[in-house]
C-alpha cells in the first residue's frame, strides 16, 4: 500500500535487462554512441516529425533547461501554481535561466484557467521594462493534481502564447499517463495542438533515470549542446539513459505501464468514492488520486500501513475541505498491484 | 584498441547485477531510502570519519556543486591549467557558482606548482576588490595527464589553503586510479592531507554513473541539500546511484578494477617505450598514457584500428613536441583486455 | 501638476552647490577619499550605532545587493505583493542572489500582515528541500501605497524573523518621508525595531543619484565590498555621491524636504477629501496619494495638464474600486509647490 | 602631482555647472525625458549612424552588460590579458552573463596579438562543447598599458570576428584618449572597422559618473532595455547622465579635455625619458605613462609627494624589469596642470 509517489518504484524488469544487455563493450560517450543515435531517431518516429532530443537526469534538469533555452532578461515564465517548477524544485528553473521567474497562474485542479493566463499577460505591457518581460508558457501534462488539459485547452493556450511572442512548455513527467488517458498520439498532444518544447519523463512511469528534453524544432535547439554541458547534465555513458528508453519504448512498454498505473488509479479512485470515510477531492484522469478525509482517518490508516502524503491543499481548492479534514495524495505506477488497492479498499471499506 | 576515454566502456558486471537485484520493490525517493542511507555509511567507514556523501549525475556536477558550496562573491579558484573545470566543464563550474571564475596555474605534468600558485595567491592583496578574492585550490587526482601528487605534495598545497583561509578540493574523477597507485588509504589520500571536499568519481571506474560529492567535515555541507535540488542533481530514483556504489565497493571491486585499468596502463606504456616510432611524453602512473609520435604514425595507427585521441599540447610541455609530432593520449579501464594491448602493442613493435 | 513620480523631480539646489563645490580638486577614489569616509560616519552619528554604509547607484541595486548579501541557495524572501522588489525591479533581486525568488505575502494598503507571512514560513517545513528554504523577509518604509508600518509592526515582524533565523530588510526608497511621519529617529525605525539591512534612498527626496546600503552589524557586510565591485557598482569618483549625501544630512536638509513632501501629499488628500468626482481609496501617511476615480475623470484632469498615473488595482484593495472606476497615484516632492496642489485642487473642487 | 589615475579628478566645471542648470524642474524618469532623447540624438551624430545608446553607471557595468547582451551558454570572450574586465572587475562581466568567461590572450604593451588570438581559436572547434563556445573578442582603446591599436588592427581583429561570428566589443573607459591620438573620427575607430559595441567612457575624461554602451546596429540592443533595468542600471532621474554627456559634448569639450591629459602624458613622458633615474617602459599613445625605475626611487618619489601606482609587470614585459626594478603608472587628465609636471619634472631631473 505504497502509494507515496510514483517514483518510490524501482526500475521495470525489462528497463533493468536491457540495461544489463548494454552494460558490455565500448561505445562512444556524450551521447555519440550508436544507441544513442537509435533512440534519438526513436523519438522522431514516435512524435512523426524530426525533433531535438536531449537526456538530461532528472526532471527538474529538463524543466530548467528548458527554461534556460529560452531566457530573456528580466524574463517570467508563467505556470500553474502548483506547477513542480515553482512548488517543488526549488528554484532550479530560476537559476538555470539566470534570474528569470515563474509566475503563478491559479485554475481550478491544477490547470491554468485561461482567463488568470490572459490577465496576467495584460500586466505586462510593451516597452515597460520594470515589470520584466514574458518568457514563456508551462503547463504540466499530466497536471500536479492528477488531471488533464483536453487537447483544445492546450491548442488555446498555445494560441494565446503565439498572440505574445512566447513558446509553449510542457512538463511532461508524467507524459505517458496523460498519453494513454486522452487515447491520442504523442504528436497530437504536442506540436499539433502548438507545443514547442516537451520535458519527457520516463522516470516515474518505470525507468530508473531517463528523462529528455524534445524540441520540436530543432533548430530552437542550437544552444542546448552547451546549455546542458554547462549544466553539468551530459553524462559521459549516456548510452545508461539510451538503453533505458529503447527498453521504456520497445513494444509500446510505456504505454503498457502507464496504462497500468492509471488503471490502478482508477480502481483506487472508486473504492475512495464507495467509502464512507474518503470523498474523491477531484475526479482523477491520471495516476494520482487526490482524496480528502479528516486527519484521524489520515493518521488511521497510515498506522494501518498505508503510505500516502497529507497534501498541502491547493488555492484554489481552499473550499473544498473542512477544518479537520486533509487533502491527501496517492499515487500508482508500472509497479503498483492489484493486491495493494483490494488491501487499501478493504481498509476504508 | 578502443583507448579513447574511460567512459567509453560500459559497467562492470557485478554492478550491472546489483542494478537489477534492487529494481524490484519499493524505496523511499530523493536519497532518503535504506539503502542510500547504507552507502552513505560506507563512505564514512571508507574515509574514517563521519563524511557528508551527496550523490551527484556526472563529475561536472561534482566539481560544479563544489564551487558552489564555498562560492565567495568575485571569487577565484585555482587549478591547474590542464583541470577539467578550466578545460573540460564549458564553464559549469563558474555558472554553479555565480561567474565565480577559475584561474590557471601552470605546472608540469598536470600538477599545479606550489610556486606559481604562492605567486598566484600575491596577486590578490586583502581589500584589493578589483582583482576579485581567492575562493579554493582544486587539485585533481590521478591529474588529467595521469601523473600523481605524492601525499606530500597534498599537504604542501593545503598548508598554503590553510594560510591563505581557502578550503582545498579534489577532484577524483579518478580517485580509484590514483589511491592504487600511491597504495594509500582514502583517508591518507585526502582529509589526513588537508583536503575538505572530495569529488568522489565511479562512472569512469566501471559504474554507468555514480558520482559523490564527499565533504570531509558534515558542517561545511550543510547548503548542499539546497544546492543540490537548486542544481537539478537530486536523483529522485537515487537508489540507482547507490546500487552502483553499493557494488563498487563490495569486496574491493573498486581496487581491483583501478588496479587493473592502471596494469594496463603500465603494460601499454611499456610497448610504447620500446617501440621505435612512439615515446613515452612522460611516466605514467594511472591509467592514462600520454605517447609523442609523428602525426603520421598517429594516422597509421587509427587507420589500423586503434581508437585514440590527438591531445592538445600541455602549455608546460610545448618544448617536448616537435613540430610534426602529436602527443596523443590512451586511457585504459576496467573493461581493456591485454589483448587489446597485446594487438596494439604488435602494431607499433 | 507633476504628480507622476517623485523622481521626475531633478535635484534640490543645495545638493546640486554641493556637487560643484566639490567638483575640483583630487580625491582617492573608490570610496576611500576623505570626503566619502566623512559621510559614512555621518551615517554611523545618524544611527547611533557604527553601521557598514555602501554607496550604489540605484535603488534597485540597494535592494539587490541587500539579497546578493543574504543570499541562500533556493532561497525565498518575503515581501509585501506590491514591494518593489516584486512588481518594479524587472527581477534584479533574482538575479543578483543567483535565482533565489522573493515570494508575494498579502496584505492591506502595502504592508505585510503577519499572519499571511507566519503562514506563508509554515510552508518550508526544515528539510523539506524541494520547496527551497526562507532566505529573508523585507519590508518597504515607506510602502508602495504610501502608507507606514508603526514601529510595533516592524517588531512583531522582526520577532517572527528571529525565530525563524531570518534577517529583515528594509527598502527604504522613501526612508525620510517614513521617518518625518512616524517623527521617531533612524535608530528606532530600524535597528531598535530589528530591521538588519537598510536601504537608504536619498535619490527620491532630493538628491540626483544617492542610495545606500546601511548593514546595522558591519560583520554582516564582510563580503559587500567584493559584492559591490562584482555587481557594477564600486563607483570610482563616489565623493559624487558622497557630496550629495553630505548635503543632503547637512542641516536636517533631508527631514525637511521629507516633512515638505508629506505636506504636500497632505494637503492634496485634503483636495481629494473634499471634492466631489475623488475619493482617496486610503489615507496616505508619506509622500504618495491614491486616489479613486471613474475612468473618464482621470482622462479629463490628464488632459487638463495634470500628470499622475492610472495605477494597476493592488491585490487586496480590488473591492474598492467599481467597474469604470481607477485608481490613480499622485506622488509629491521636494519640488512639489502649494501652488501645484492648488492649481489641482481647483480642477476637482 | 596626483598620477594615481584619472578617476581621482572631480568633475570638469562646465559638466558641474550644466549639472546645476538642469536640477531644477521635472523631467519624465528612466531614460526618457528630453534631455534623454536629445543626449542620445548627439551620440548619432557624433558617430554618423543611428546608434542605440544606454547610460549606466559604471565602465564596469558597461563592460559587463555589453557582454550579458551577447551571452553564449558555455560562451568565452576573449581580451587582452591586462584587460579591464580580466584583471579589474572582480568577475563582473562573467558575473553578469551568466557564468561566460572571459579568457586572456597575450600580446605586447596591452594590445591583443592576432596570432595568439588565432590560435586561442583554434581551440574551439565546432561542437567540442566540452570546452565551451566563442562569444566574443574585446579590445581596450586605448589599452591598459596607455598604448593604440591602429585603424587596420582595428580591422584585422574585427575580420577575424566576422569570419568566426563573433561581435567585437571595444571597452573605451579611454575612448576620447585614444580618438584624439589617433586623430580620426569616432566613426572611423568603431564600426568603420568593424566594432559592434562599444562602452563608452566619459567619467575618467572630466565627467562625474557618465558612461555609456553604444550599439552600432539598434537591433542587437533589444533585449537592452530588459538587461539594464534587470542589471539595476537604469537610473531613475538618468538627465543627471545626460547633462553631464550635454555638457562633454558641447563645443568638442571631450576632445578638448582628452587632448590636454594626453598632452600632460607626452610631457610627463618627455621628462622621464631625460631622466637618469627613470625610464620609459615603452612610449605612450594616450594618458598613461609607463616607467620603470628603482624601488628605491620609487619609494622616494612617493616620499617626496609623487603619487603613482607601482604595477604589476603585465606579462608580455616580464623581460623589461631588473629584480630591483618596478613598472610604475602614471596617469594624466583634464585636471593636470602643466604645473604638476614641472614639480614631478624636477624632483627626478
Amino acid at each position: 500500500m505504497l502509494f507515496a509517489s510514483d517514483n518510490w518504484a524501482g526500475a521495470h524488469p525489462k528497463i533493468a535487462e536491457n540495461l544489463t544487455r548494454h552494460a558490455g563493450g565500448f561505445a562512444a560517450a556524450y551521447g555519440t554512441g550508436d544507441l544513442d543515435h537509435a533512440v534519438q531517431q526513436t523519438f522522431s518516429t514516435i512524435f512523426e516529425r524530426d525533433v531535438a532530443v536531449f537526456f538530461v537526469g532528472t526532471g527538474t534538469a529538463a524543466n530548467s533547461l528548458a527554461q534556460a533555452s529560452i531566457v530573456r532578461p528580466g524574463g517570467i515564465t508563467f505556470a500553474h501554481r502548483e506547477a513542480h517548477m515553482i512548488a517543488d524544485e526549488a528554484g532550479a528553473p530560476g537559476f538555470f535561466a539566470h534570474g528569470a521567474r515563474v509566475q503563478a497562474i491559479d485554475g481550478p485542479t491544477g490547470r491554468i484557467a485561461i482567463d488568470n493566463l490572459k490577465a496576467a499577460l495584460n500586466g505586462f505591457p510593451e516597452g515597460h521594462v520594470h515589470a520584466g518581460q514574458p518568457m514563456s508558457v508551462s503547463i504540466t501534462q499530466s497536471t500536479e493534481s492528477g488531471t488533464l488539459y483536453e487537447l483544445a485547452e492546450i491548442a488555446a493556450i498555445s494560441a494565446l502564447c503565439r498572440e505574445n511572442g512566447l513558446p509553449l512548455h510542457m512538463d511532461g513527467a508524467r507524459f505517458a499517463n496523460a498519453l494513454v488517458a486522452l487515447g491520442c498520439s504523442p504528436a497530437e498532444m504536442t506540436w499539433k495542438q502548438g507545443v514547442d518544447i516537451l520535458s519527457f519523463g520516463g522516470t516515474k512511469n518505470g525507468c530508473w533515470c531517463a528523462e529528455a528534453l524534445v524540441f520540436m524544432n530543432p533548430d530552437q535547439a542550437r544552444q542546448m549542446p552547451y546549455i546542458r554541458m554547462r549544466s553539468a547534465q551530459n553524462f559521459s555513458k549516456s548510452r545508461f539513459i539510451a538503453a533505458q528508453f529503447e527498453a521504456y519504448f520497445a513494444g509500446g512498454l510505456w504505454l503498457e505501464t502507464a496504462a497500468h498505473a492509471n488503471a490502478m488509479a482508477a480502481e483506487l479512485a472508486g473504492r475512495i468514492s464507495a467509502s464512507k470515510e474518503l470523498r474523491l477531492a477531484w475526479q482523477p484522469r491520471a495516476n494520482e488520486v487526490f482524496a480528502i478525509m479528516t486527519k484521524q482517518t489520515s493518521a488511521k490508516l497510515q498506522a494501518a500501513g498505508a503510505v500516502f502524503y497529507d497534501w498541502h491543499t491547493p488555492h484554489a481548492e481552499k473550499g473544498l475541505v473542512a477544518e479537520d479534514e486533509t487533502i491527501t495524495r496517492f499515487v500508482t505506477s508500472f509497479a503498483t498491484t492489484p493486491e495493494d488497492i483490494r488491501r487499501f479498499g478493504a481498509l476504508i471499506a
